[in-house]
């Protein structure tokens, strides 16, 4: 089975707008085994996107179309591919309630073309839009499989996950239902874990497995269709174990939605433990990722940014001889740090960074070279030293996750 | 005149890889007058690529062709576009002696199609790579121009942006020189700007502008056409001088790749100023953003992230009676957590950031509410409140560029 996704929106071909919609879509329909062979921009031109349209029905076995269904003029999708294919727009009852109830007590009153969002054409199983108002569509033809999405990547998101993937893995698999897992694995690359699981990504059949490089993490996707949620959910587990028992120490979390710092987070929420923090390398960026959770202030009462040495003398009180004879890029200065911070805060955990972010070098050390130092609960305190020779904010990116990496081994 | 855009790789259809490269170009097309009708995605197959050449200049006047230049079996497309319009390729020596020296010492050894990269159509006129090696290309034939650029961003960016931009406008404008400038703003969104400028906007011809929104922030492109780079400047600074005669108060700097930290913290080593930070809300976001930019140590010392209210005590000596009467979220606490970090740091600026990041308000704050404090040199501390009703993390950006904004007013 071969697809082409076709995105509807002047906004992107004035380069307003980056699509990510069709990577989304690529990545899924290659693990279902669906090949994209093309994909297509055009605008919100009736003429343009129905020539579109007629080319793709008479390559490809699936068409893709998002964009082009809000309540404006200008979105032509749903009526062009009608016009198209000689077939009526029929309006779903719910979907226009939920608009009719929404546009009531709206300022700017409904628009025109309002209504439209709750059109589907004739013969096609609607989608619902649980995310917005726009329903989206699965339509079978002689000529093709037509899916029809919304363009807002949160509603189009949604609705492929929950709704298209399921009938698209009926179509390719024979299986009534699909699932996946997304692992998240930080301090390893996509070609190394590559590496580690070439046996088993050289014969994936059900399960499938698909890598996603992320800013200095990676993913990775098992995908399994069965009959029943309970058969699939057994698939994935296997294999989950399988691929844990030869990257487990690298693995932190689960979803596609999910962080280093959230899951660490969370995990001090659960413990009732405590934190702060000593950056100097980092300049406060790890902090400032902590304060990305919602919530943190439950954990996280504030810390110190130590850029200079006379900052780290003067806020943490380190020994300027400890600094002297060690130097601040060494791990005698990452173990002070972090243990004073946490003495300072009254803290149950303290973190430290301290290392070279460049582009110069520093006390012999070469850029991307540095210390992240952990105090325990327990008062034990941890340093691990890590040369990471890429661009300086790439560096304070990768220490930054280091520090949580630590911790969510050290206290997981 | 229209144009079509062509990218060419598998790993696109696979969506490993977000493209960037049609919205970079489209603006730049948009910029000078060109229509882009359609986008177009296909991968490494010889069919498949023509069949796109095939159906591009048979409805457009300018195909632009990225990606497939490069030195593997998979670089498909100088070959195909060649076979295609029945030209032979010849070989640039120039190109190839980068080539081959840069083989010479190479590890792995010269791959076998690497000389692809050296090679043009003939007649086609050769655009240098000066970041690469693959050579692009520009063609007139009676069908069409094509443009022939490499795939890597950095390589089509620069050979866009010097070679083929210049060409472009010849064929749009008859002007055989163009240039543009790019202007930055903060504190108004794309739409109010647009509003402000409209009398500019509705009556633009030569320049141009072009606006475009970033996170929290704004950029204008000013393009201008002409015979010389003299006169071309003058056009452009008159520009300059209408836009920033109306929306001047928002404006902050220059150029695609800038940022308000880097604004700030050149300028501050410029009048050898020091700064430091005590950030509630914002939680390090502001100091790692002074720690982005390089040689960020001269001027930054270090700081605090006083999350909690005891924090803010401890850390700062600020009253617990101020807390207590004013709450934490007041020009009081701001004005305290400004001058105290500033005294602690003994730098000549001190600046702080205290307010609600949500979703949940605070102190009978809404969510998005937040103060920003400054210390100044000369003693002196201003405070500033903003309500920016947006989720957590927008919050807390715009209040970390309010906080950069603010020393910029003050100090430029």
């Amino acid at each position: 089975m071969n697809a082409e996704i076709i995105t509807v929106g002047t906004e992107i071909l004035l380069g307003e707008i980056v699509d990510t919609s069709s990577p989304f879509i690529a990545r899924r329909l290659a693990n279902l085994g669906i090949d994209v062979y093309f994909e297509d921009t055009v605008g919100d031109n009736y003429d343009r996107l129905e020539s579109t349209i007629s080319l793709a029905e008479s390559r490809s076995d699936l068409v893709v179309l998002t964009g082009g269904l809000g309540p404006t003029e200008d979105d032509i999708t749903k009526i062009s591919l009608a016009q198209h294919l000689g077939l009526d727009l029929e309006i779903d009852k719910k979907a226009l309630k939920k608009i009719n109830d929404f546009y009531a007590t709206y300022a700017l009153g409904k628009p025109s073309n309002a209504d439209m969002m709750a059109k589907y054409i004739e013969g096609a199983e609607i989608l619902p839009n649980e995310k917005g108002f726009a329903v989206g569509m699965f339509l079978k033809t002689d000529a093709c499989d037509y899916l029809v999405l919304p363009g807002p990547p949160v509603e189009m998101q949604y609705m492929f996950t929950n709704f298209a993937m399921p009938k698209l893995a009926r179509l390719t698999s024979g299986s009534s239902l699909i699932d996946s897992r997304v692992l998240r694995f930080f301090g390893i690359g996509e070609t190394e874990l590559e590496k580690d699981l070439k046996e088993l990504i050289d014969n994936q059949t059900n399960p499938t497995l698909a890598t996603y490089a992320k800013r200095n993490e990676v993913t990775l996707r098992i995908t399994a269709s069965g009959e029943t949620k309970s058969e699939i959910k057994e698939l994935i587990d296997n294999m989950e174990k399988r691929v844990l028992a030869i990257i487990g120490q690298y693995f932190y979390g689960y979803g596609d939605n999910n962080s280093l710092e959230e899951v660490v987070v969370n995990l001090l929420k659960n413990k009732e433990l405590s934190i702060t923090a000593a950056e100097s390398l980092t300049s406060g960026m790890f902090q400032s990722r902590i304060g990305n959770v919602s919530g943190a202030s439950e954990v996280f009462p504030g810390g110190f940014v130590t850029y200079s040495a006379d900052a780290k003398e003067q806020l943490l009180n380190i020994p300027t001889e400890i600094i002297k004879k060690y130097g601040v890029v060494s791990s005698e200065t990452a173990e002070y740090m972090a243990r004073n911070s946490k003495d300072k805060m009254k803290t149950d955990i303290g973190v430290s960074f301290t290392g070279v972010a460049g582009p110069d070098s520093l006390e012999g050390h070469p850029a991307g070279f540095f210390w992240v130092g952990l105090a325990l609960p327990n008062g034990q305190v941890i340093t691990k030293s890590v040369n990471f020779a890429k661009a300086r904010n790439e560096v304070r990116d990768y220490a930054t996750k280091t520090g949580f990496k630590l911790i969510y081994d050290n206290l997981k």
